[in-house]
């Protein structure tokens, strides 16, 4: 019953995604594990190819900041928040080239003095930033680490 | 003369990045202006929309990283050196929202120490690292700031 209604979660994100940021559909940007803690994507080589066969900066970049937006809004939808969530600033650090299909992979630690600011801020209905680290991955090595500082940003 | 030459030049690189990185062809990322010393791109909202209507964040990097790959391609395909260009890391500031068409500007600074270290090592054959910052600009304001560590990876 839970792989069911993760599997109807899976569907509603990707279909806000695709729908929304057309972008990531020209990507072939797939979700393929979510819940409100955690996110992985996979993203096709094919379409995101740059003149040295290996994936574009460009897209490695895209597909990570789509993984984890999509992770913290699933979250808040999920804990029932209203805010807005946009991307203030990123930085990213590529590793090694991407030479096949990717991944993306995201968690949110609740563990974090980060995360109990936030819930303790939205819970206030004020606006807060919130640091979110995606991991790319290709043949099971880490090839680019990007870290965004989202900001929820509520009406109040 | 000068300007029947450029145009040449903008639709040189224009197809070299158009058939290699597919993705700036999807973005409707388009070369305006080009010489070894600067850069302008335009690029479409429509195919680049999120879901507040604005640019996705993603596709401002990719559209500010693929103008300033193109700069720093051009210039030193017109010094003659050979290298291979990556990015090696990069960060981006979102200030506003992208809401319509939008432009990258970058440009090279030959008073900069780091262009000087970097045509010393290019001419004995040597990687150099290199940053270079990108504007994306739209309804005349400055709206992202990106700046890119590449490296020019000599074979030697």
């Amino acid at each position: 019953m839970a792989a069911v209604e993760n599997l109807a979660l899976i569907e509603k994100y990707q279909r806000t995604v695709t729908s929304t940021i057309p972008l990531t559909d020209y990507m072939q940007w797939r979700i393929v594990r979510l819940d409100p803690w955690q996110i992985q994507t996979n993203i096709d080589l094919l379409p995101n190819i740059n003149i040295h066969g290996t994936a574009f900066a460009g897209s490695i970049y895209a597909s990570a900041m789509a993984t984890g937006w999509t992770l913290l809004k699933c979250w808040y939808d999920f804990q029932g928040y209203q805010a807005e969530l946009v991307a203030a600033e990123a930085s990213i650090r590529y590793l090694q080239p991407v030479a096949g299909d990717f991944v993306c992979r995201a968690l949110i630690d609740p563990n974090q003095a980060s995360y109990e600011k936030l819930t303790k801020r939205l819970g206030m209905n004020k606006s807060c930033g919130y640091p979110l680290t995606v991991e790319v991955i290709c043949a099971e090595k880490i090839c680019a680490i990007l870290t965004i500082s989202f900001v929820f940003k509520c009406s109040s």
